[in-house]
């Protein structure tokens, strides 16, 4: 168990292209920028929350909901840039053991959730670690059976998982990091590489507008619990 | 383009495993099972639509719901009975072009897509036909990235897709089926098989509890689509 220094940097541009300004978009009775906020401040794990942006009034916006705020310069936030370049600026002005990326557009996770991925860095010895969601389905590939036989059925139980990257959470070693970047390697997926599986239901990305009832359609289901009721035979 | 001859087969069970009783269980307003059937009578493509149930209860209040009531042997109604099994049993009782397996478990599944399903078949000459999601994501197969480098980080848009098949609906030319499950070969991917990608929104497989709460929640939010509002800045 070490007892890393963690930050959490929560990305968010004014100007989001699929989504307009999806991250002062309200999400039922909630700004998305105000979730990754609250999600990190409930938790006593960071020594600093700060949202990443090229805009001073999502900036001061995020400041009030109890967030720091790091200026991202102008050139950093275009639809070119890349996370790696934008998170390298970051690191260089915030000392950690690791930050932790966590995405406006995965609002659906869960308090227990982030602390179970915090301990899972903790009793490690990651580069980099990975949010993914585990699914125990057949699946296709390039047109042929990635986990399965044609020959035989067998149950999903007993298939081969596939682990798809959600980016709900992302956790880099700062050091790590910085030494690839200024290398010139990609440090997005760089060095030892964890991965840690969430639960489905918290892994829904806010891409599409199909996604944003999908997210509500989930938070909703969530606050009200339906009770179990059968038809009459 | 082929005018082929299809029947719904919905199967039934009502001793379901994971979830007790899922098929006969309210899902909002309506039980699990009356989704599939009400999908399939709205459609003018069917030329019979079945519940393949061992239970005589089941199938009389399927019957009220304006559905054909195939009695399946109890001994096809078992844990261990597979599906190859009661779908050949079902075949034999059934003459058709193809079977059109609709499961209880996708109550989220559009008649838009499920016509498009079935021109999809009329427009080609397949033995099974499968519907999947197909994901453009980063993912990892036995620890190893499947469609991706971890040397460099590329829009998730230009991803090869995987295709996990989700068994809202499979459809199964009944002469391939019945001659591969006489010869002994597994019918269940046999023979020219197809891939129709369906809208991730209609694939959610009732599977669990968290799986009841996220369709309930995806069902909602299609019916009260929500204004969008903004935070002031």
């Amino acid at each position: 168990m070490h007892n890393y220094k963690y930050i959490a940097m929560i990305p968010a541009r004014l100007g989001s292209k699929r989504i307009p300004k999806k991250n002062i978009r309200y999400l039922l009775d909630k700004p998305l920028i105000q979730y990754p906020i609250e999600l990190a401040l409930s938790s006593n794990r960071f020594s600093g929350i700060w949202v990443n942006t090229e805009s001073q009034e999502l900036g001061q916006a995020a400041m009030k909901l109890g967030a720091q705020f790091h200026r991202r310069p102008a050139s950093l936030a275009t639809d070119t840039a890349t996370n790696r370049d934008f998170t390298y600026e970051f690191l260089q002005n915030h000392p950690c053991d690791y930050v932790i990326m966590l995405n406006t557009t995965s609002p659906l996770l869960r308090q227990d959730t982030m602390n179970r991925f915090l301990d899972y860095i903790d009793e490690n010895q990651f580069d980099t670690v990975l949010s993914v969601i585990a699914e125990k389905e057949e699946t296709f590939f390039q047109g042929r059976p990635l986990n399965f036989s044609l020959t035989e059925k067998v149950n999903s139980q007993l298939l081969e998982p596939t682990e798809a990257v959600v980016w709900a959470m992302t956790a880099w070693k700062r050091a790590s990091f910085m030494e690839m970047q200024e290398a010139g390697i990609n440090p997005v997926f760089g060095g030892r590489l964890g991965r840690f599986a969430i639960p489905k239901d918290e892994a829904c990305d806010l891409d599409t507008e199909e996604d944003w009832n999908i997210a509500e359609g989930i938070m909703t289901a969530r606050q009200q619990h339906s009770e179990r009721r059968y038809m009459e035979l």
